[in-house]
């Protein structure tokens, strides 16, 4: 091998451990840290980014990737695997040069306190004491954009940071056909007579950790490389053989346990099985938001909430919490599924997640634009959420104030909900054409053709190939919203007979 | 300030922060992380003592120190703090360039391998399997040892970075004198009639967990900035307002667990106790290894091992476990002080602890100074401590190769635990001259004035003074072994009448 591809190899292989451990602060801070350590944890975490930017940024990456372009090697001594490599450091330290320093340190210490002032609005219901802040953060998001963009789209910038490749325009149409399709659907589905009932009975706490260490399991987590904790809000961290899920506990809701844990499984899973030799390499990473979204959805939607599954989980539970008032598996599937009416994203039915995703995906793209002010934000929210559910929002903190994102200027990262989505309906539909056992082993609790099938077609490749590019082999097929939508329409037009 | 000095206190606080993460990495290691993320780990400690020895060899911190020497400001412009920063920058950073690159990556790759083998021989009682690498390690660690000491006394180099300022010399007549005292007190334990009863009972893991937690906030702990975790060789770690604690859980012997709990409170109490406007300066941690011990074993031996308390901790292991086969509160006190019979240093009573240190800090002397070949340690070892204890080793796994210290070549570590002890003897001498109420504050589980005492008068001041000078502040003494001794014949002759 080139001695300088040897060299910024060894070079990003540490940049790598450190952005890891960067994680497990992250992982310590939601799960285990003591109260009073927030501010010194702040210090830490500002100590590791610096010490990771510094390496990101380190002028000799800019000599090695010259002397291995210059030495024309990419196509004679470079595999497939190093060609990878090099993009991905490529692509972060153009990233880390472009963003002047001081904007960097700025965006920094902007997005730590606002973090605070947006949660303060919610918690008071007002979006106008949170409006000076958003403007600044909107701002300074938009100054770095146009440092990546080199005078192109600075929506495509930002999206660029979370799904390589992916640009505002393919997302737009992708979107816009789901859109249309989820409204008549759920046009449908509120047309209907069908009386899916509600939970009684009790869920302690124990038993529902219980059940969701079980559920990873079944899953395919590997807990020699993971481990599962609580957290206020459920996330997965880490890579390689350490990769740690969280999940909550809902005393009169076990499905926000059991649907959490599915879901952060997922997402480990992912980590997990990517090929050993990529550990510590910049292909050592699930590739995209998008791509990783995907998974998740993947084990919590198709697999999880599919009747096959939901029959298994129905005589678990009721094992586990005797009578809970749902007389068959029929009626457990429907109330699993159930599509309800709220405001929260995060609360959202299969039907309406992705409506939540595509208003916040249109209003961004306006505020990045210039199209939309922040003082028109609110009025925007309101009158959108009107026409795509169907009722008025009642509150801001029900509405424009319900989700952090844009408060610490993740702009270009709520597509990616929806782009994974898209992602895990064409992965479904492949899956399931291959490997037609799957409902009949889900029955029996048993996923391991399912997300056997997922490893090998995707989730081994790790940041190999570019996100768009690593779905389409998997699948075969052109990303397109028609699997999901195919899928919803089934499954959603059987559960509300419409 | 100084430019200088402002620039130096910046980089040194980043310095600082990376420390303390890698700090988090280790408390993770023993107490939350997956078993097959070990290598992966190795990897991240790796990386991040590369980034803290990049920091702390900055060539900036040498040009920095120049200027503020050059410019005669110690005395005008710098106070206290500022000289005692600088002080241990200069250490930390002499340290980092004196010792060659080359060197310091083959003792980091020889030790990690080292504990291993050590391991392995111990487990199959064989010193000869470990005898080459104990001299590779050995070989090793005099070599730095010579890079540090700048043709003085390699064994003095080696303290200097547990116990700066102590020496060989100082030590040797401390420890020795000790000796002489302890081994009189021990022969006139044996030889008394005095029968010290066993436990009998049980002590639930749950129960005993619950009291460690009420004994830790007992003695001061404060919640907010730590936690309390279980790991199988209890330790603490961390430093300010991330101050963690660990303990373990012997079903048959509750002593294990709450004299590890409050050993360990002892060590985190130091650090909490610690200015606040010292945090992540180079005077933010206990000053050495001895001062910790100090607070370690003042908290675990002269408070939670004393009568008072003994007669408080009775009545709530009673309240908690029920009858255990122990009649008194003075009863009590000789099960807790009991001076039995054992190879290994961890388990013996502080009559005998000390006896241990003593030995293996004249044996690595001896091999640090060439008068002892390691061939020749295991028969070293089992001649001085028959002449030292009165038996035979049975086994090298109870006698030479039962600690893991000299594995990983920690050297001149040894003998700061007795050190800690004889502190401990003169803080406690102190103490109850300064705050009369102490025993009968204790026989209502009360704490605070003893605590209140040491924080005020030692755990404050962390890193400004040097190590036997805070003692010396706080006791008013030169430092000497008579306190301890005083306290310990005083304390066994009245339990065993002698």
């Amino acid at each position: 091998m080139h001695v300088s591809y040897t060299a910024l190899m060894a070079h990003t292989r540490q940049t790598q451990a450190l952005s890891q451990v960067s994680g497990l602060l992250g992982w310590d801070q939601e799960t285990m840290m003591p109260r009073g350590a927030a501010n010194q944890r702040g210090e830490w975490m500002g100590a590791m980014e610096a010490a990771v930017h510094a390496r990101q940024s380190d002028p000799r990456i800019g000599d090695w990737l010259a002397q291995l372009d210059g030495a024309d090697l990419v196509g004679a001594d470079l595999d497939e695997t190093a060609k990878a490599n090099m993009r991905h450091i490529r692509r972060s330290f153009d990233r880390s040069t472009k963003i002047p320093g001081d904007l960097a340190s700025e965006i920094a210490r902007v997005t730590s306190v606002s973090q605070g002032i947006w949660a303060e609005a919610r918690a008071t219901d007002d979006f106008a004491s949170f409006a000076p802040t958003l403007k600044r953060v909107l701002d300074l998001k938009r100054q770095e954009a146009a440092a990546l963009s080199d005078g192109g789209d600075l929506y495509d910038a930002m999206l660029d940071d979370y799904e390589p490749g992916m640009t505002g325009a393919r997302l737009a149409v992708l979107l816009g056909n789901l859109r249309d399709g989820l409204v008549d659907l759920r046009d449908r589905v509120r047309g209907s007579t069908v009386d899916v009932p509600d939970l009684t009975g009790e869920f302690p706490d124990a038993v529902q950790m219980q059940l969701a260490q079980e559920l990873a399991g079944v899953f395919g987590y590997d807990w020699n490389c993971g481990r599962l904790d609580k957290a206020v809000h459920p996330f997965s961290s880490g890579s390689g053989n350490d990769t740690r899920i969280t999940t909550r506990v809902d005393l009169a809701n076990p499905f926000n346990c059991i649907y959490s844990t599915i879901h952060e499984t997922g997402h480990s899973c992912y980590e997990q099985g990517i090929r050993p030799a990529y550990l510590l390499t910049p292909l050592g990473n699930g590739v995209s938001m998008g791509v990783h979204e995907s998974q998740s959805r993947i084990y919590e939607n198709q697999l999880g909430r599919s009747r096959a599954f939901c029959g298994w989980l129905y005589g678990r539970m009721r094992d586990l919490f005797g009578d809970f008032g749902v007389a068959s598996e029929d009626a457990f599937y429907a109330v699993v599924n159930k599509v309800g009416q709220g405001f929260i994203r995060t609360e959202a039915d299969e039907v309406q997640y992705n409506l939540h995703i595509l208003m916040r995906f249109d209003l961004e793209r306006a505020l990045i634009a210039g199209d939309l002010e922040v003082d028109d934000l609110e009025g925007a929210w309101n009158e959108r959420f009107a026409a795509d559910f169907g009722y008025a929002v009642d509150k801001p903190s029900n509405g424009v104030l319900q989700d952090v994102h844009w408060s610490v200027g993740l702009f270009g990262y709520f597509p990616t909900y929806s782009l994974g989505n898209i992602y895990a309906g064409g992965l479904n539909e492949a899956m399931r054409s291959a490997v037609p056992s799957v409902d009949s082993d889900l029955a029996q609790g048993d996923t391991r053709a399912a997300v056997g099938w997922l490893r090998e077609n995707l989730q081994q490749y790790g940041g190999l190939y570019e996100p768009v590019d690593v779905i389409e082999r998997a699948t075969g097929q052109t990303v397109s919203e028609k699997p999901l939508l195919d899928y919803l329409n089934t499954k959603f037009g059987a559960i509300y007979d419409v």
